[in-house]
């Protein structure tokens, strides 16, 4: 099986490999992952505005991955921005959405979970994620934490203790009885797994989870339904032979 | 009161003075309506991917009517494409989304509607944007004539027929008893006051709807909510001075 | 375009004609604005049972307006007493309620509002109203001021104040991001606006943004749908011949 | 146990006397239960104008039946007109709604349950009622037999024959398991009990159920809850003495 | 007419004497009311492993209900364990179940209903006993007192009290109007009478509501609806000729 | 990885090892998985009353596949019987539904799921369970091909054609885009496999979908909330030892 976890922005080299070697500790045995990046992009994504900004470069990129025989793309940010069209684009490739892949997780772990997200901005994107994938009322809240994405890996230990001090009064407040991170670089700081051990509760890593359900769902041999997400018909019918031709300029 | 109506894509001058044209003859008297167009973009929207491929430069565009003083930008996609986006980077600037709006009003004259939409690919979006406008509980049903937006005008009287037929099989079989066209396209073909007069039910044009409830929250001095679309964080906290340093090249 | 605004109940008429007179300053250049009232009813609406008592006597003044040529008319309480009927027995004039109209518009400028209103007493009827809308999915939450409809104006600063107040914390605690006067006597109070700028937030003012959305609706040609809202019966069959027939006696 | 059915308009002696014979036969045998009649009112209720128009006068007659010392009044008509109402100016009184009785009681017998009303008119606002009710997931569907309600009784076996096919059809379309007849003239044909029989499947007569459940309620001690249905402020805080007082005239 | 009180466990003889001398003094006086007990079963049910428990024993014995001709059974668990299987092994024996029919006459009587339960272990199946009701949108909260159920009595003026403050409390913070309690034990204290008092407000006790309901089904001739609760297959079908065949051992 | 399918009742020596050579060909490479049966339980599960009668002896053998050190038990039948009970009782050992499990991946792969399942007697308890996993709004329809579970596999290919034929039509007429088989027997025909080539579009298998998911949640170190399936508090507070004292006899 082949992965690939993709970045939808410039990302250094250090970082991405980073990244790139924990995806390698998590995936199963049998499982190839590989990490690209997008070159031009968002330097992180805290707005809707960043986010749609990642998607027209990072389409190219996972219509080409789909030519190279990957089996799965996991969209490497948890606002899962442009999920829709990369599954309009490809047949083969599976893209997941971490947003949408963890949220349907928490709901297999328990009855009512709350977002821990980046920033006040992109609380209500997360309520219009959960409110797609239709699970308004397994959601117990969203809340922020109000540290810049580039800024979340600088204090790891800052980080964890507010996380799980929001978490905490979440469960007692909210009755939350599941917590899923809103940020793909949460997950890469590894704190979910430290959260589980001091709050007794699942955790969703947005990244890790996402890449098991990809595993998951190649494994299956499932692929999203080309009756939901089906081909721009001006591809369909050939009256244009290549995504390149759907963009025009006057 | 300054409108400016925004094709988030290349359009030949004519249709564009064409539809400018009847842009002006739909506003109040005290209303100035412009219209401009995106030179770089999709040729028509049809899928998610087209709708995302329309927004970089359609935000770019909007965010410079802001500067120029107009009131309210009305977007020209019934998708309402990158809507949430240009609400952030604008504050004095109202962008009025023909989706949103539309099935707003269309709650407002009945009790359920029904879309009539152009091709099977828009379908599963529109289930969203309902669903997003919190309206599912009145939608009667979501139909397409599957005629293709760039060839809708080419033969009128036919696509007109095709929606009254729709829309009269809607109202028996779903309950429908209000209309909502889908497509700017179909809005700029005048087809939705015939269909009115045939059918004896409110048929939404989203065009022209949009420009009335631009009108209407201008008249009202209402704008969009900062709590609900925030500035950006990177450029609200002023690590960034402009829009262009929120794209970044590795 | 001419429009009407309907109190439904008794009110001395210099507080009508300071009502007509703000109404006029806020409506469009090109629309004409009256206003009426009903001259047996109840002196203020803060309950069902004045809600219902207030509708026969309006119902036949808004049957009558019809007949007088009208585009539009207003209905003058923010709990849309009476809605369903007033649309039944017209079919030329617009009838719009402002908690519906009110509350759409609200949906249109962020996700979440909370709605503040006289009293404790008409708190389950907004919550009704909103499900009636079916925008409970976008609801905050709804509060009261607890100052009678009849003494608001008395100390508009002291009511101002309150609303000001209610509103920050329903902004903290619920998450809202707009705010809806739940009283027409709030609407008239001009409050709305100031609070805008204290708290920089939309605030519907329900009766502008009912003038508002009836200059929209008859801007745009669009009435209530007869498929929604059916001809009595016994009219619609030609059994009885006049509104007052409906009313028998024994 | 003192209950009494509350016919919300005129009735002729005969067949208020039919009823209320019927109503003491379906009565257990320590309840009495009287009938009474509105001399002013809509001579039957298809629409939401004739709903409205019984309000006022039965109102007040009900106020007058608390004083009376019954212990629950059964509002006579199926559409649940000004229940609201009559609950804010009782307090020991149950008041019990026909439509909300009947859908819940229906909600406890299976799992979709289908409205059979009268005519076209009256589809709208059984659709209100239900979600009024919260019940909108337990709904299968609503259909007419667009009888007019003078008519029904003209014909009991068309009638009852009608019944059954729609009710047929139902099932099998729309899955409904349980069946309400959404008018209380329906229920006074005594055609539920044949309609079970020849169906298989319960058939709420909203007559006899709303009366099982006002037995039910006094029963069992509870009343209807005054957080929910509060005293007009008017007359709670005694600046009015009566409710006629409530009514003014300019 | 005559029904029975299951109660799906063990008890000693006592306290089984004293709930049936609750319910004959609860009932109608045409009414006689048995109880009876299985004989092994969960000692009390305070988790999903103790409902599920309780089920094969206590199906055997409603079955057995039916045939010596009672009318209706009240199961004896707020929970309604088994209340679906009952339903399928019987035709003409009502089988009522306290939740259910305590959610729906709490939604009779307010607008918004709290739940009373035992302990945190119950809060999940309450929220889906709701869930399943189908009255999510009329629930304001779910607490418990955190009093184990064979404890419940031990101290009835303590249970008294912390049942009305956390009563009142949640009428202050959660806007409920009615309250549920959510174990028969606590109904069988007779708590809800005196909470009823001293709150102002409805409280359901969910024993001697289910009496009632079974009392208003029966006096109404409705059985569950058999197309919602099938007979299994494979005794409709002839197969096996008695409900023990359904269980077979390898 | 060590993962145990539990067939919650008696099955024949044979059929078991076929299941479980299966399992170990889905099985990914690194993953162990072991079939057990449970000797006394429903020979088949078409109704609730089965659903129930194999939770008893299934839950101890679960609690005993939690000391043998298993990491995740599959639970056997896609209606997900005891799920609740047997999370409640175990802590390191996941119990995976089907029916949820399935579900949640539906919902990932597309906008609309229809679930084909064995008999009619088993349609309300789909229902039941798609609204426990909070996605009503994501289900198209649910149909039965009424063939017994038993004689699924005696003319596969005539199961395989009838499963196409409602697939089909469900996906013409209700606007699936994805299938769901509603029974572990069907997973096991291993027909899903075939229908996704015909049909063109995801049709999730049951069983291999459980396999898969309870892979991730393993690989992803996931376990149910404690939080959300408390141990029984008789159990947790130590009143007692064993699983087996919570069932007592008189």
């Amino acid at each position: 099986m082949k992965l690939v976890y993709v970045v939808p922005g410039p990302m250094n080299d250090t970082e991405a490999a980073r990244r790139g070697g924990l995806l390698k500790e998590w995936a199963a045995p049998h499982v190839d992952v590989d990490i690209v990046t997008v070159s031009e992009g968002p330097a992180s994504i805290e707005s809707m505005y960043e986010e749609f900004l990642s998607i027209p470069a990072t389409a190219k990129l996972i219509y080409q991955l789909e030519q190279e025989g990957y089996d799965a793309a996991i969209l490497g940010c948890a606002g899962d921005p442009g999920l829709d069209a990369y599954r309009e684009i490809t047949t083969t490739l599976r893209v997941v959405g971490p947003a949408a892949s963890g949220y349907h997780t928490a709901a297999l772990l328990g009855h009512r979970f709350s977002i821990l997200t980046v920033t006040d901005s992109t609380i209500p994107s997360c309520y219009e994620l959960v409110q797609k994938a239709a699970l308004t009322h397994k959601l117990a809240s969203v809340k922020a934490v109000n540290i810049p994405v580039l800024e979340l890996a600088n204090d790891r230990a800052a980080t964890l203790n507010k996380l799980v001090e929001i978490g905490k009064r979440e469960v007692e407040n909210s009755g939350a009885d599941t917590l899923v991170l809103g940020c793909m670089s949460m997950g890469f700081l590894n704190v979910a797994e430290d959260m589980q051990e001091i709050l007794g509760i699942p955790v969703i890593n947005p990244a890790k989870n996402a890449l098991k359900i990809a595993e998951a769902l190649v494994g299956a041999n499932y692929t999203h339904s080309k009756k939901a997400y089906m081909i721009p018909p001006k591809l369909a019918s050939g009256k244009i032979k290549s995504l390149d031709e759907l963009l025009v300029t006057k």
